[in-house]
């Protein structure tokens, strides 16, 4: 019988989820509400109401198979466990609970699940964790035992595969090149440090370079007609692509902070190829040129123009979704 | 029948090896001259030698044995090939030799090594990989599927393990922490580049440190009485245990300098330990305590106090032997 997965991504606005076969094809799809479920006692809610949708999205189908399994990206997921931990925007305390009330956001998330569908294979991991299965099962790094998967959306997310596996770490959280630190009283991240590459190498990154070159720049830029509040990254793109100069440099100096970076991180893993994903990795040649000089330019000379750096495979709207239903389908092991 | 596996370590003066049981006893030891084998041209000889005086260890047992296999330690060894590649101190080009030179030292050792043994099994990887194999079968990171060892010698190297095992990368050579950039236009490296972490945490490191502190310290310091040429880093840990003010500030950089490259590497391989491993790991408490300190300082709120920084379980004359045969017990799962 033709086997399915249900790949859900959660996100602090909304959860869609769809059913995927082992090749990445997409039968069936939908979306709840997640900011609806505001606060931590309305979890409970929330799971009655994604169950209640998935089951009504399952029973849709007009052909007979067999549920294999459901995989889930989102924010703080911990593999390991089944759990989401203390996530910064999802089943917040209410103002006035005291902080120690965050030891009540501990999300047994996959159990909680699994048991609305029978006990059924339910894993979990974070958004950039399966968007690289995605890669790995449907994408561009089929095949390949070694890699590393950028996602740059508005922070930095990652995802280090090493011998054909998923490098979850010791406590299931690792994989957050985002918040390597790459300049020491660097720039503030929301992390609470500083110097993190997400601050620089992201959409919001590049929209903070963008402001500070129109400071310290004099050239003239169409970018400082925009107000800050109303800013968004792809407007540098636009520009960049007009031959803007401010919005150029951005770009080479987004590009090199995440050029020096890689080179760095593959001093440690020495994968095949790095896959830049997300809305920043759209801009294509403005982004991947620099990355790829300033990686070539500081990488320790045995790795030198080994390393590929190429886009996703999996780009779209789905893509979350094929990612979380590639933890199922890399379990069963396709 | 028992079971015994030969570990080899090839270091630029001597090659040493032994025959090593599962349980890490070292049953019997020799060791050859490597520099007396200094040229490309002297590799064939070299490889005569090492195994003329394997055999006779090998038969030098007063028991029936079966040798499990041949594990070899040494630098720029590729473990997928089993070759070692254009290493700095071995089998050299003679001066004149033209560059091109280069790519006739790609050495086949672990298929060399094989046929003087009846094909046995032979595997190849570098020392610090090597190091790390040791302390997974033998030493404190026993049961351990995610951890990283540091070992600190003349450079920094350094093994990661996640999942249960060794990360050698696409192309045979990942781990070197040493050569993650730390400092941007930092001091020269013997790698070509600036600012690797092995140029300040090493025992060269600290050597060039302390040199640097008598410079910028005004402070009286008994090492102001040495040449720099006489200088060797055991000196500063003796001055510091004394209280020597410029040997105390000279670990407490060296420590904070590995304790911020290791809060970063955690972000991405989330170990449950890390171990250090080597002369300067040896001068313990005022290695480790600046260690752990920036380390936690400067650690991703999701990883602190996590990660256990442990000594490694391993030192002592015959680690690099040890290490070299637990490629051998690591391979045949024991």
């Amino acid at each position: 019988m033709k086997k399915l997965a249900l790949g859900v991504d959660i996100g602090g606005i909304n959860t869609a989820f769809g059913l995927v076969d082992e090749n990445g094809d997409l039968y069936a799809e939908s979306v709840i509400s997640t900011k609806k479920y505001p606060y931590v006692e309305d979890y409970p809610a929330y799971v009655e109401d994604l169950c209640r949708s998935m089951h009504t999205l399952a029973n849709s189908l007009s052909f007979d198979y067999e549920l294999a399994g459901i995989g889930i990206g989102a924010p703080n997921a911990n593999y390991h466990n089944g759990t989401i931990e203390t996530p910064p925007n999802l089943w917040k305390l209410r103002e006035g609970d005291s902080d120690s009330g965050e030891t009540r956001r501990l999300f047994h998330l996959a159990d909680d699940i699994s048991k609305h569908f029978d006990g059924v294979k339910t894993l979990i991991t974070n958004d950039a964790n399966a968007a690289t299965l995605g890669e790995m099962i449907f994408g561009n790094a089929k095949g390949m035992r070694d890699f590393i998967m950028v996602t740059l959306g508005t922070g930095l997310g990652s995802g280090f595969v090493a011998n054909g596996e998923m490098i979850y770490g010791h406590d299931g959280f690792a994989g957050e090149l985002g918040h390597v630190c790459v300049e020491r009283n660097g720039r503030e991240c929301g992390c609470g440090r500083r110097g993190c590459l997400e601050t620089y190498v992201s959409a919001t990154g590049i929209k903070r370079t963008a402001f500070e070159l129109m400071a310290t720049m004099t050239a003239p830029s169409k970018l400082r007609d925009i107000p800050f509040a109303d800013f968004d990254s792809s407007m540098i793109s636009v520009a960049a692509e007009q031959g803007d100069p401010v919005a150029k440099e951005a770009f080479r100096f987004t590009g090199e902070m995440l050029g020096r970076a890689l080179a760095n991180v593959v001093t440690i893993t020495s994968p095949e190829a790095i896959f830049l994903f997300g809305g920043l990795s759209k801009a294509g040649k403005l982004l991947f040129e620099p990355t790829q000089w300033y990686m070539e330019e500081n990488m320790l000379f045995v790795f030198k123009n080994k390393v590929k750096l190429l886009p996703s495979g999996i780009q779209g709207k789905n893509a979350a979704i094929l990612g979380a239903s590639a933890l199922i389908w890399q379990s069963v092991g396709v």
